[in-house]
């Protein structure tokens, strides 16, 4: 905590007056009370970004999904499980943001039939888990009028720069950080690739502490001092 | 870690000299390289079994699914993700030991059809997850000649005593740990019944290390003095 008040007095205050949203984490979509469709997101990106933002000087939200972090020092978090959790709590304060930062790796599914009551192995065979979609919460915010600068995150398995670029168009959001699942899922270290109206500027791959101020400094660069 | 050397100083040292086997936490069942099932269970119970086996005396293996606990000091612990991975683990080591208490949440079933490169949104329409029953890893311990003396739990949203009971029979175990989830799942205290062959003796609630403790006791009394 010392640390951290220590490095954010060398940061430039140059997100300072902004207000950043920023999603982190996994989602978990309820199959019966206690199972649930998740991914291995660790959070550890997002809270980054989050820690980031604050240092350069910005109110930061924090919408989460469920992992063990504590809430970086002066940042609002607000926890949520479901994809539709985070839709709401991400919709509700999206307006009023300056900066979007969509780092969560939200389900794009949740199940359409879960149980109330824990499934039993013995009652009627395999259940079927049925899927429906999610609503984009990026696309929405993407969409808003007079809404925030948004930036995506794109973890893909293979063909990064493709799937980054034509997610990007697609939800018509300026900036997308993207990484390969290998390099950086869970993990402490990853290597970032941004891509924006001008190409793919790929990252020296460090820890993301010091790729989140990397992104940070790109977004400032991007949306100009206030 | 002075804390539980100093607990452990006053515990009877009633398991020692056994092995005691134990399972902890959720599974992960992929279904493509970053998402899966997975339940809610957090290893707190399982870990608490561990220390307290270990506080007693035993030589203590704890085969963990993804959690974020530290190994309990003394413990040997085997990291696994998927029911399979986790079945493998204790079927190696399942005949060498004196007691395996089953407290992992194992997932029933897997996906039969995980795919190798994260699923796209976009591609094909809404994927349909096809599921297979996974071993029962208490069921086939039990069923060992000359195996462990098993220990399972029960972790059911209604009916506890019917679904605990009838699972004792299935299985054939002597000893079952029941909870209501909505007592116990993801918290720090829980409130514990146990059945045996003699009825039900439901545990004042508590912390899950006191529970544990008691849990390990009524397992002394039950396998007797070495």
């Amino acid at each position: 905590e010392i640390l951290e008040q220590v490095l954010s007095f060398f940061v430039p205050k140059s997100l300072a007056g902004r207000r950043v949203l920023i999603t982190a984490g996994p989602t978990f979509e309820a199959i019966d009370p206690v199972r649930g469709i998740t991914n291995l997101s660790s959070g550890r990106m997002g809270y980054a970004v989050a820690r980031a933002a604050r240092q350069a000087g910005a109110a930061v939200t924090l919408v989460s999904g469920p992992v063990g972090f504590p809430v970086p020092q002066g940042v609002d978090r607000i926890n949520v499980r479901s994809a539709l959790d985070m839709h709401a709590a991400v919709m509700a304060r999206a307006a009023q943001s300056d900066i979007f930062i969509a780092v969560a790796a939200v389900a794009d599914y949740r199940v359409a039939n879960a149980a109330e009551h824990k499934l039993k192995k013995d009652h009627g065979g395999v259940p079927a888990i049925e899927l429906i979609e999610n609503p984009d919460i990026l696309a929405e915010v993407a969409a808003l009028p007079d809404g925030p600068f948004c930036v995506g995150f794109a973890a893909e398995s293979r063909n990064l720069e493709d799937y980054a670029q034509a997610k990007r168009r697609k939800k018509n959001i300026p900036l997308i950080a993207g990484n390969l699942i290998q390099d950086g899922f869970g993990g402490d270290d990853n290597r970032l690739v941004l891509f924006d109206d001008n190409g793919s500027h790929p990252l020296t791959p460090a820890s993301k502490e010091v790729l989140a101020r990397q992104l940070i400094e790109h977004v400032v660069k991007l949306t100009g001092k206030q």
